[in-house]
């Protein structure tokens, strides 16, 4: 029987160093870390994330000022508010929420953002120096995964890790950090033959693919790693892609949806705005 | 046995294209395309290269001028000349030869390529793009290396890549051009466990460790594609990772050394230089 990975337990204590850190700041007399949140339109889910963020940066002592605009707002007053927050002095982190409504130009808005205040880790200049393994804002989503897997205690070094799934926000990412720790990487998707047996070779498996229940125990070796990275709405309720139940009893260690992954990126995205708020105030 | 991919003949293919390119270009009295190359100081293996690229340049009837610096020359002069090379009209494409002398800072230096005419790729911006799978230029070595693979004429969709290498000028690269075409793929290095056994599983190896004879017919399937991207001078001769005879034997296809990998990779600069001509005359 594996062990459960608590997302929850694990975000708490990365909350606690955020708080003492911007608690320390502060009586420091310097000031604690801000975030800009630019949020474009009404849509339901950015709504009730943007919320959340805002609410965590407060609880953890942070600064949050978020920057709603109207849906039929022009993308000029999008790029010139970035612009604005971008040479701030107060302003550490930006992070642009996404989806934009359809009339914007995703990558153009991203674009002007400077990457020195890029906590989401999106601009093309931070991507770069992502992939060549320099100093950059690692986007929230790979870097919780690399702390709930790190957090099991096991070595990385020399394992075999295979990510399923090859988006630019989750896959991709994900085998470029397991790379860096020295696990050897693979990279299945759609187009993957022989799915479950390379699945099964796998001393650390991430799924990243959206369909829930699709890794079962027979994509599972014996004593893996498991990260569920899936989160699909079914019936009102957040499913992964992993039979937790059944692929648990097989592993040693296996993350929950929801309480796991999805527990830490909101908590990763302040580390990264705290790690941006030290090189700014510098 | 298999066939050997025959490097030279496919440089040759895409050298008329590109000499055509050029003829076309000029005979409708726009321009040809050209290159600047900025060179600083006189190490040897550079000194080769760039003259190799110039003359080829105007074998193709491209244009090539080389800004060549003496070593105790100023970072600021170098830069200096970049700035003016990406605003000069008449220029494309920029290639800056390295390594450049200790005293430099090559991040630096190459941060001011602007990504229009950043031929070789270097810069964050046009790393960022290639991770991302959007347009921008491929480098060199690893375009090269997917055109030899795609002149097997076999389907890449689907198949087991296997990449021996994780440097950021080839390894990783490499391995996302063969995700882009739906390869599953599968990236080793030195701390790999089992290395023999993941390589010979592989339907396309692509080998660029630097250790020659390093990889002998144990590591290679049965009617699998091999790519020897080794350079090592082993007593005044070019030595590739692979042990050619025997693999060739084994494999379906195999890139000698010489004449595989490196035989296309000048080629493939000067490609890229007409593809940012394209976009800079348009």
């Amino acid at each position: 029987m594996g062990k459960i990975i608590e997302g929850k337990l694990i975000a708490e204590v990365f909350r606690n160093n955020i708080k003492n850190f911007a608690k320390e700041n502060y009586s420091k007399g310097i000031r604690v870390p801000k975030l800009a949140i630019v949020m474009v339109g009404d849509d339901g889910g950015s709504t009730f994330y943007v919320r959340n963020a805002k609410k965590l940066s407060e609880n953890l002592g942070l600064d949050c000022e978020v920057f709603h605009f109207d849906k039929d707002t022009s993308e000029e007053s999008v790029v010139d508010t970035i612009k604005e927050l971008n040479i701030r002095k107060d302003v550490d982190g930006i992070m642009m929420q996404l989806p934009l409504p359809d009339k914007f130009n995703e990558k153009y808005i991203i674009s002007k953002i400077s990457h020195k205040k890029d906590i989401d880790g999106l601009t093309d200049v931070n991507i770069g120096r992502f992939y060549s393994g320099e100093k950059c804002f690692i986007p929230c989503t790979p870097k919780g995964i690399m702390e709930l897997i790190k957090s099991t205690g096991v070595d990385i070094t020399g394992k075999n890790a295979v990510v399923v799934g090859r988006s630019n926000i989750v896959g991709k990412p994900i085998a470029q950090l397991l790379l860096d720790e020295h696990a050897t990487v693979t990279i299945c998707h759609s187009k993957t033959e022989n799915l479950m047996r390379i699945c099964s070779r796998a001393d650390i498996l991430v799924c990243a693919v959206g369909k829930p229940g699709f890794i079962n125990e027979d994509f599972v070796k014996e004593g893996a790693i498991v990260i569920d990275v899936g989160t699909t709405m079914v019936d009102g309720k957040l499913k992964g892609d992993v039979v937790f139940e059944e692929v648990l009893k097989k592993s040693a260690f296996a993350t929950p949806v929801p309480g796991g992954v999805g527990a830490v990126t909101t908590t990763m995205l302040l580390k990264n705005t705290c790690e941006a708020f030290e090189k700014n105030v510098r």
